[in-house]
């Protein structure tokens, strides 16, 4: 009951206080409380030992108790990477139930794919007193983070891991769905199959990458190198990348979508491309392209020809992560993880779509 | 230059003093601050009196000072209705874009459509020091945001505008927009429309039916009590309600959904109703059935037939309604606006379907 804790409650684990602070600055407690507290009558010299002690012991001034009195609950951080993308609907909704099945409020922020701003971003959370933080992370490297966790922060990564620490996370098989979604399309009887995915800074765009060569690699099939684009997710970089692959002698006859961006803007290109041959005499060596993508998504299904996916389960996502996180408040001693959940290929038509002579 | 403002900066308007506070509880400052930094040594009863004085002064607990020595930068809360809706997408990212260019961070939650939700998000946001609150109300009654808004918190409505209070609110003409829909469906030659829209207690889903109502009063043509159906957007809810519609001897020839979750289930409800008669007999009386949404939504115009909507711009009333926002911070002395921005009607097929020998 969230109500019912106390600020010293143990389950949210040893924080350093603010007597802890002044033995190491070597002041009194009454100037600590006066630095933490913006308020006159500190040197500037003394402030800065206030502030390094501060810094090296990851103390937060804890507002526990004034919060609880005035009847407020406890609190849970998202950052979420963009707030455009459908994807994290139903993820942000599934944290959203969970916290408030604990009786805690949620807040977001979205780092927009900018490690500055994601750090930014979860710095003010926990200036804010967040009890709990759970990041779909941008940057590569989570050190600033340590000080936080160390003062009590729970801290749980989703959708991909974090960088240069060890925290529990919380994603999808990327590498296993990718490498059976191209599968598929192998068993199809397509030879030459294309891969546009996100920025390679992204680890589930590598992950899917790894898995796409994987499958080829088993099938023993060559990859141009022409058949590869990693980049942007914006319509115009991902039509071009299309559609230079779907020209040319080394034309794939088959393109798997690292995720639901992708493949939306690419069942676009498709269909353009299906219109202009309704128009115009049929060219030698064309045929309809068939298309895997990775990630489910609204109406997939009502498309002509449907649109064959790797389902992943946004919402379980999220709800895995924000379980942990709340044992983790709850004062489970628990070693970070790694949790991975399955994918599901479902096939509707776009994948099942033979190669040219097929 | 949100570093370099100062905590007495004008812009961020009177806010009540800790001195204000405590000669209003008629106890001296360092009595008030040992309340609001939750410290010992007051009595119950006093820190009753200063409690008092907070709450009927509005006052806030100003940390600028601590937050700009470390280099923090203002916030703005957003308070959104329903996370896994496509249409706040872009608005969720308008607010953050905007706030962005104005060095604002942007922290969000949900009301998950629940007016105790709302305010307690509302509250919680107030007491985490946000400069500024976008709100997407959920409820019927603000008037718990007026101490907040006379400490100087900007507050702007976006979608639906504030219940018992007068503050600004940007949102889409609905009324106009669904009247201007529903005509369209009557010039095509419908007589026999339904409405299925959301919640009666949210002020889009009753101007939309007005909207609605509207274009057939001006058509000469009756509603049957039949033909018009609000509640939840629940699919299983939308789907029995269009059934219901297009069944029996008063059946529609044409329905106008109130909102983009309405429109893509009875895009589904139709598209099976198409496929069941593809398999049998077309019985006596059976026609396609017209459909035109209020908002546009992702793939829309790759189905088939492609969906008419009424467009409005989500991204526009998030960019509107932040620039206003940051109006009021920069300490602009604006009345109360009610700002409506126009809607656009894109045909694409399903509005334009004839009815029954039309």
């Amino acid at each position: 009951m969230p109500h019912s804790r106390r600020p010293s409650d143990p389950r949210y684990g040893n924080r350093p206080t603010m007597k802890d602070v002044a033995a190491r600055a070597g002041v009194g407690l009454k100037t600590v409380s006066r630095v933490v507290n913006g308020e006159a009558g500190v040197t500037p010299d003394t402030e800065r030992r206030v502030q390094e002690a501060i810094d090296a012991l990851g103390f937060r001034r804890n507002d526990s108790a004034r919060v609880l009195r005035k009847g407020r609950t406890a609190t849970v951080g998202l950052i979420l990477e963009d707030l455009a993308d459908p994807f994290y609907g139903p993820l942000n909704r599934a944290v959203e139930e969970v916290a408030r099945a604990h009786g805690a409020l949620l807040i977001n922020g979205s780092s927009a794919e900018d490690p500055d701003r994601e750090r930014e971003l979860a710095l003010a959370l926990c200036a804010r007193r967040v009890d709990g933080l759970i990041v779909i992370p941008a940057g590569e490297d989570h050190r600033y983070l340590e000080p936080e966790i160390r003062a009590g922060v729970a801290t749980v990564f989703v959708d991909r891991p974090a960088g240069r620490i060890d925290a529990d996370v919380v994603l999808s098989d990327s590498f296993g769905g990718a490498r059976h979604g191209v599968a598929h399309l192998i068993a199809g009887g397509h030879r030459r199959i294309g891969f546009i995915g996100d920025h390679p800074r992204i680890h589930t765009a590598t992950e899917r990458l790894r898995g796409y060569r994987a499958a080829m690699a088993d099938a023993g099939l060559p990859v141009a190198g022409s058949w590869v684009s990693l980049g942007s997710t914006a319509p115009g970089r991902v039509a071009a990348a299309a559609r230079s692959m779907l020209a040319g002698p080394d034309a794939v006859s088959a393109v798997f979508a690292g995720n639901n961006r992708v493949t939306v803007t690419l069942v676009r290109v498709l269909a353009d491309r299906e219109n202009a041959r309704g128009r115009e005499r049929r060219g030698e060596g064309e045929y309809p392209v068939a298309l895997v993508g990775f990630d489910d998504f609204e109406l997939a299904d009502l498309l002509r020809p449907g649109v064959t996916v790797v389902d992943q389960d946004p919402a379980a996502l999220g709800r895995v992560a924000t379980d942990r996180l709340f044992q983790r408040l709850a004062g489970a001693d628990l070693p970070p993880a790694r949790i991975e959940l399955p994918t599901r290929l479902i096939p509707r038509g776009s994948g099942e779509l033979p190669p040219a002579g097929g």
